[in-house]
């Protein structure tokens, strides 16, 4: 066969493989939905068929010899003039994954899934209980076959490097040492700094409001911001996510009144920040390839919290929206001015869980995890020690210190489900979309007008131009260089917060 | 390999099997339930790939050996006796799909995809504007190509036997035709009986009824009847159906006010009977293969109609819950006694449409489909003289005739689908549901008072026993002579028909 019949073959392969992951995010997205309760050993069958079928793909001789005959290698993405960007990205993607999974014997994979079936229910229940023995030794076992994975696929500085790559790959432990040292040390300050303030009023998010009525005020924000009703769809769910059943059915899901209205409003507009970059990667090339969606976990991040801080939580925003939001409830917001509002909804408070954690201090919740998570991997921390370890490092870090596990070190599902280097892309978002809202102030310049005056679109057609609709074809690296310019910046995060907050708390 | 290991490889790809036809079957719940407008195109392309997967794990080389190895034969079912019963149903059932799948050529199922799926939105548009002539082409096509099946699938009488069979295994185009004339003749003569008495009052059904509380209603009947909602869900879609998407995730749906409260609550209780089927079939010997499930539609529909109609629409049944549904209702059934409400949910009259059809007339409905369907495979009706016969066979049988297609030969997706010789099911699963009430009757006697006194789980047990336990390990043949001692007769349901309706309408 010559190069184009390999590519044709290549792509097709690749399409089959898409339906198969859409197949199983229906899978996943249908247990937290609709399931009936008993119908959990079904799904977990149901589930490992599939993604046992994901595994055989993406590792089968076939794909190794198409990837030979198309002289993939790790410097693939300066071949081939022939090629045009998208095969180039789908090159590299598939030699990525082929190298990585066959790395990784069958029996590791194996062993991982039966650990972590057995640690999660232990989990749930020690975190119940406030108990962390009851999920220590199965915490161990995964800690154990994590590093094993590390040295399967091998690494040149540090066992974690491999581990982050799965998620953000050509991240290194190093880079994200470097970024994260600085961001902490800026936000401690800015913390300082915040603490010496009076601090503002939020009760008035925490009263009752009325589902219905959240809802349909979400959905018009949605539709707002540019996302497409006959291409997706809101539903409520335990935890907010976003996942895609098709290149024509994102789906998103929120929750209501858990612990207040805006943590419900921001995880809609959140997660429909993570839905318009699924709807933008839809290009006529891109459709039905693994490369129509977003190309790392950082980078879909950064759209998350672009959506949901850098435009809803800011002053501009709610000039537009808040009459309308404030003629909805007048019992709970009244009396309670513009003003005062956007002061709430950003009211910066060092707290235990990360996930109702303010934008100031949410990174530091995840530069705990990444010191956490290097140290466990490297044998510098044991498991054993981990909740002293942690309360230490909330003390140190945040101020406060937890008055149990459960608030502590048991609060996150991921090490459960055997996720270790999964954390740091949640703050690498945070760093990633300040470092966008650089450039979008250069090239849109009243770009505040825009959303002030209820103009998201014209927000979400910049970011499409700029990133959604580009896919998986570049890297992360390449992306953020195509749109600002500049390799990973932190300061651009620092500044921002520093901006806001300054404002927010009249520092 | 000996025969168990044979026996045992068969039924680890039975096992893997049957999660493919469940990941199928919610690809198509939540394409009905979920699924944004968009998603249409790539869900066809899931629902493609599953099936194509299903149709070459029936079809390979392996379950050819396997059932060579096995002494798979058209008289297996009598074969060796170290199997057991499961066993040799599991033998049974590969080597009759097997031998089926493997006659129709894959360009002659591709061709029929390809037909159906533009005949469907032809039917919708030929509906809509009542206008036989948008979908007649499309009908053409799809009989030329049942034809051309029924010519690969082979016949010993008529060529409409191997499309019956693929819905009602065993069951012939003479066996259909001698039991239906039979009840034709008795229906007809009870309706002209009928015709000559006063018609009772129905339109206290017509009026707005509360969904959340037609809802709870019914969810208390189902659990009544032994629906276990921990396995098993309720949500609302456009048609009411049953579906599978696994041993312990029973879904069924209904609607609410279309046209009335009744079709809504029998709807209800209609699926709530073939979920117990299907929530029954679930022995440990029988969980997770592809006969731990009803043994054919018949006798599905027969639970489903033995609920809906026997019991449900019977007076003892009311004489336990009409005063709590009356309680839930007083604006519109307060000044209803409970014998006019039984009356009312029980009114026979003569209707153009069979989904909204009473329980006496509706088998009519379904001869006439048998009629026009065995007439179109043995070319003796045209597709284009079809309006013409079906508004004669109208005329002859329910002495009504269409005023247009829309309420007429259009008013069914099936043939849209390619679904030409599943009606008769649908019948036949009255005559089974009457059957089974012969023998209930013997077995236990005070069978109405305990429907009278609300004890519904005291039939579920029985029928559970008799019928759902045994899945698909006999043959629906046997299964009616396991129960009833007897090979099918007509003239149960005749003689239930006539023996209710003559004190409803006081004949």
């Amino acid at each position: 066969m010559d190069r184009k019949a390999n590519i044709a073959r290549l792509k097709e392969i690749d399409h089959e493989r898409v339906l198969y992951q859409n197949i199983t995010a229906l899978l996943g997205w249908d247990q937290e939905i609709n399931m009936p309760e008993s119908g959990v050993e079904g799904r977990s069958e149901q589930m490992a068929l599939m993604q046992g079928v994901l595994h055989d793909k993406i590792t089968s001789g076939e794909i190794g010899d198409l990837l030979d005959a198309l002289g993939a290698s790790e410097q693939q993405s300066s071949g081939d003039p022939s090629f045009s960007d998208m095969e180039r990205g789908l090159i590299r993607e598939y030699f990525r994954e082929y190298n990585r999974e066959r790395k990784i014997p069958k029996k590791l994979v194996q062993e991982m899934a039966v650990v972590t079936s057995k640690a999660q229910p232990a989990w749930v229940e020690a975190r119940k209980s406030q108990d962390f023995s009851i999920f220590q030794t199965h915490l161990e076992k995964i800690v154990a076959l994590t590093r094993e994975t590390t040295e399967c696929l091998g690494y040149k500085e540090h066992p974690y490097d491999p581990l982050i790559d799965q998620y953000e790959p050509g991240m290194t432990t190093s880079e994200v040492a470097r970024v994260f040292s600085g961001v902490k040390k800026d936000i401690v300050a800015l913390l300082g700094k915040i603490a010496e303030k009076g601090q503002v009023d939020d009760s008035f998010l925490y009263e009752p409001y009325d589902n219905k009525l959240q809802d349909d005020f979400g959905r018009k924000i949605l539709t707002d911001m540019g996302f497409d009703f006959q291409r997706g769809i809101l539903t409520e769910s335990a935890h907010p996510f976003t996942t895609g059943v098709g290149k024509d059915d994102i789906r998103i899901t929120t929750r209501y009144n858990e612990p207040s209205m805006s943590s419900s409003l921001f995880s809609t507009i959140h997660e429909g920040g993570h839905a318009l970059y699924e709807m933008g990667a839809a290009s006529p090339e891109l459709k039905g390839t693994s490369l129509g969606t977003g190309i790392s976990l950082a980078v879909h991040e950064s759209q998350s919290r672009f959506w949901e801080n850098i435009v809803a939580r800011s002053d501009d925003f709610w000039e537009n929206y808040y009459a309308s939001l404030q003629g909805m409830f007048p019992d709970q917001l009244g009396k309670v001015s513009r003003d005062a509002f956007v002061r709430g909804i950003n009211k910066v408070e060092p707290s235990m869980i990360r996930v109702n954690a303010d934008e100031v201090t949410y990174s530091l919740h995840i530069i705990l995890r990444f010191e956490i998570e290097t140290a466990l991997v490297n044998g510098e921390l044991e498991v054993k020690d981990l909740p002293e370890a942690w309360n230490e490092k909330m003390r140190e870090m945040l101020g406060v210190i937890p008055a149990n596990s459960a608030e502590g070190v048991l609060q996150d599902v991921h090490w459960s489900a055997g996720l270790i280097g999964y954390f740091p892309t949640y703050a690498l978002g945070n760093l990633f979309s300040a470092q966008f809202l650089e450039t979008l102030k250069q090239e849109i310049p009243d770009y505040r007008e825009h959303i002030s005056s209820g103009n998201l679109i014209h927000l979400q057609r910049w970011l499409n131009e700029k990133i959604y609709q580009k896919g998986g074809v570049y890297t992360a690296t390449e992306v953020l260089q195509q749109v600002t310019g500049k390799p990973l910046d932190p300061s651009h995060f620092s500044r921002y917060l520093e901006e806001k907050y300054t404002r927010i708390y009249d520092l």
